[in-house]
């Protein structure tokens, strides 16, 4: 016998299914999530079961949306010629955070791998032709804005082979090197000699 | 404009409330949770709740329980002549799980700290005490297994007090000292002067 609560231990095996939370972790969250009152827990609650009760994608870019179509696939304000190709949706979010870009999105929902059985056609490739296809917005660049990792690099290969046919495109890729306020001496070899061959004139 | 849900946005604020858990690791969980089946998620959600709803405290001995009594008080082949003291309930399961201990508990809720506004009477050391004068189930021992800083000390020391004038019961304490499988030259040095304090003939 280990604990005078089995409602604690499914807590607790419950909590450990979360990424990043081993049983310790759980048991600490647990008896945490004890000592406050009830409202407290039950936001969480109730917020973790409107992730998967509410939360939709967008019919057009693919990214997770309270609304379809999403926010930024409705704003008439962003540049609609210009789709940047994600992996996920959290990349949206992050490139979001930049300010950087004012243009589309669409997210694959992974990339192609192989060796996990996962194919063209397992990630929203077909969709993106489509919407490259559609008449009504003319797109004159695809940003591939892909992972750094052999996955990243055949799907980014895969839809620019895709999309060379189309003149009026341009296809490009976000820039791989040398991250901001590093050192070179902490950089890993792949990273630096990514970074040699994308050299740009100064 | 961040993100496309907020939905999503609210799991995360609420995500990052839980202890040992950021803004990151909070966004890498609601995230992940969205790629998992409702029945997943719910069960999380479900198991949570039930902490706050369905858990109580044992009135004998404080610790969190499903019943009242919990099964360890109620279980009448442990030695109810020994109580051991501690802080929390998850004292109790950490002791449990030696399986060194066959007596009761007394949960404290907490170690006396002036500091904080702590005193005797915000832990329950009155129904430790109501526990030892009731004359239906004798006590022998009272084992201190209180955390090894000035608040368990000094809570320790007042406890102590109070048993003094009841010559039935011996007072202990668990041992303090060197952690097993560890070497001296990691040892903080309050914890070796405390070992050599407590030294034992071999």
């Amino acid at each position: 016998m280990q604990g005078t609560s089995e409602i604690l231990e499914q807590a607790i095996e419950q909590l450990a299914k979360l990424p990043g939370t081993g049983r310790k972790s759980a048991r600490r969250i647990a008896l945490y999530l004890l000592k406050q009152d009830e409202e407290f827990v039950t936001k969480i609650a109730d917020a973790l079961v409107n992730l998967k009760k509410k939360i939709t994608r967008c019919s057009i870019c693919g990214v997770i949306s309270d609304n379809d179509p999403c926010s930024i696939c409705e704003n008439v304000k962003r540049d609609g010629t210009k789709i940047c190709v994600v992996e996920e949706s959290q990349d949206v979010f992050l490139i979001e955070k930049t300010n950087e870009y004012k243009g589309k999105y669409h997210v694959l929902g992974g990339a192609i791998s192989p060796l996990d059985n996962i194919g063209p056609d397992d990630v929203r490739i077909k969709e993106l032709m489509a919407r490259v296809n559609n008449d009504e917005e003319p797109i004159h660049e695809v940003i591939l804005a892909l992972n750094p990792d052999s996955e990243g690099e055949a799907t980014s290969y895969y839809i620019n082979k895709l999309l060379k046919p189309f003149d009026e495109i341009d296809v490009t890729r976000i820039a791989y090197g040398i991250p901001m306020g590093t050192e070179l001496e902490f950089i890993d070899e792949a990273t630096l000699s990514r970074a040699f061959a994308s050299r740009n004139s100064f």
